[in-house]
């Protein structure tokens, strides 16, 4: 007799934006990186990947694994994915067979649903939470004993940033050395609690068109930089070892500084690739002139701009810096969606920044969000899928 | 009795854009470059400066040295312009020294008048057109025996890239390696004649906000950024090698992709400068994925972009291939002036560029300039200083 049980598991996890920058793999298929880099996990209040993964023997084997995110079904026959279920289908094997009592979920199919809470227009790398939550939801379903640095491995072979999005605060990923990537994991520099007051402000910028995906683009950049091996090579390790020590003495100038300096050289490279591949745009610029602005103001560095794959600027500021940063920022974009207006009541903006980099920037803008350093995944009692296994009505 | 023959003799001399970029100086005050750097001198029919230098016993000492440039007083108090005057006058008093019969110029006021036939709202770096003329012309009246490279020492320590603008064709500036810059000269790699096809398409661009002075500009990416060493020891001494071998070969497809990866590591370091230094806009960016689209559709490489510090675009082609390059651009921007018409009439656009990148040209580009490869310096009777010694009425 078949049994139809419905096990169910959920997570939810974070985004992280990168303060050292990951760009450049020296092993595509494992998903190996040419060189460490280091990020701040952010709040799930604000951005989450929420994933329920269930599995059953009553699921129809024909079907397979299945994943439904945001609503639509999603092709898992890539590599990644399917490294990421031969993973941890082959660590619930092992269980197994040391307990003959366990039920045999690794022989039944899986079905995932996953919902991100900050919309997809956002153009936020909504991978790196989504893998996150992958792994992590069939690890809690498989009851796993692996440690968040053993499933960082695994949802490193995903998507690599999401290796960092399985711990909460201030996450380093180290490349490691070893050719199978044994080592390529992520560990965890400090907590959020460690320095809880970090902030970061995300300005939203609609680019005209999608740029060069990373995955493709960092590859072309490995391929014909001229710059990219002193980045690597020299740059990268300083700046770890810098970064580091700032969060360590919660040293915020030290800590801009390096953010700062870091997304200027990962910008620099792919503007060193040929052909040349330009994430950031005049907005963009006009981001980083405001930044600047706000720091000679205040006489002190207290903001910090980083720019990802793509045209929005992610400032970190300090808590006790919002009037400065934030009320700068409001003065100028306060039309726009996104804003915690609780959080602003009474802001002064203690600076009016040139008019040419006000204009880009209202040009620019299509919405802002506010959020700060948190915690890391979070099993939760919400289901996306019912206990007949179907998609959890919203 | 005083003698009040008023001594004169006039040059133009040619601007020239950099195929190999000059970017940091390893001493300020003698104009010595962290590296070798290799240009084009572009036609003195569409871009030229007219210098005339002139003294006479009857100038009033107390009037010492002038320059009238465009019709307005010049400072000449500088360090670089008094480099200038005291390394040609040195010269001449040799001169005077071996050869008693000669008259004393080397005591007597200078008096110079210089024109350019450009815009200077064309943004163009008319520096290296100035001082070459300003050196060539002192020589002119002064009688020195120096060749162009010895004369090329000279305009350097005025503006380093004018060292290039005394020597028509395909020229380098060797960076040389005594500590007083007595082997930093240029010479030339190919005359203009070797390869006359050459043309150049400059894009002027409206900056919204002068950008950082090349002068600061280089000096903040030489102390700051993380990649320039790298540049300078080993991807810009490859690009002045495979330059070379280019000109000499006339082979343009290997011409176009050094001078754009050359663009692009130089805009590279400036951006990895700290705090960055953007001279590329939206528009400048625009104009690279044009030329991307243009060596597309003709399925081998026609044109080759190059950007100095500012945002105005200087595509390289062959005349045979106008056009597929020209004939592109003229038809989103023919409203524009500065066509040579006669050129256009009949040219039928290969290709109609994307929406997004026409319309950011129409909307950028504020005139156009169209030249190509061309001659050094030229002596002329045509004079700017009138017989009697005051300014030419024009």
């Amino acid at each position: 007799m078949a049994d139809s049980t419905i096990y169910r598991a959920s997570t939810t996890a974070p985004v992280n934006i990168a303060v050292v920058k990951y760009w450049g793999k020296r092993d595509p298929k494992l998903n190996l990186p040419t060189n460490s880099s280091l990020s701040v996990t952010l709040s799930q209040a604000d951005l989450r990947t929420l994933t329920t993964a269930s599995c059953s023997a009553s699921y129809l084997a024909s079907e397979g694994d299945s994943l439904l995110l945001n609503g639509e079904p999603s092709d898992v026959s890539g590599a990644r994915t399917q490294a990421c279920f031969r993973e941890l289908r082959t660590r619930r094997a092992a269980l197994e067979a040391a307990d003959p009592s366990l039920p045999k979920l690794s022989t039944m199919p899986l079905r995932l649903v996953s919902e991100n809470n900050f919309p997809t227009a956002a153009g936020l790398a909504s991978s790196a939470a989504g893998f996150a939550a992958f792994v992590r939801a069939i690890a809690n379903l498989y009851e796993l004993p692996a440690s968040p640095s053993e499933l960082s491995l695994i949802a490193r072979q995903g998507s690599g940033s999401a290796c960092r999005s399985l711990f909460g605060g201030y996450v380093a990923w180290r490349m490691g050395s070893a050719a199978d990537g044994s080592d390529s994991m992520a560990d965890q520099v400090a907590e959020a609690a460690h320095w809880p007051e970090m902030r970061a402000l995300i300005l939203v910028v609609s680019a005209a068109k999608k740029g060069v995906s990373s995955t493709s683009g960092m590859q072309q950049t490995v391929a014909t930089s001229g710059l990219f091996q002193e980045r690597i090579a020299r740059v990268v390790p300083q700046n770890m070892d810098a970064m580091e020590k700032a969060i360590k003495e919660r040293d915020f100038a030290a800590f801009a500084e390096v953010t700062m300096r870091d997304s200027n050289s990962f910008h620099a490279t792919c503007a060193d690739t040929y052909p040349p591949i330009f994430y950031m745009n005049d907005v963009s610029r006009a981001a980083i002139r405001a930044v600047e602005a706000i720091n000679a103001a205040a006489g002190r560095t207290v903001a910090a701009y980083t720019f990802d794959a793509g045209p929005n600027a992610v400032i970190y500021y300090l808590e006790q810096d919002t009037e400065a940063v934030v009320g700068t920022f409001y003065h100028v974009l306060g039309d726009m969606d996104g804003w915690k207006r609780e959080v602003l009541s009474g802001l002064k903006p203690t600076l009016s920044l040139d008019e040419s980099v006000a204009g880009l920037l209202k040009a620019g803008v299509s919405r802002i969000i506010m959020t700060g350093v948190g915690e890391g995944p979070l099993k939760t009692e919400e289901y996306l899928v019912a206990e007949d296994g179907s998609p959890a009505k919203r």
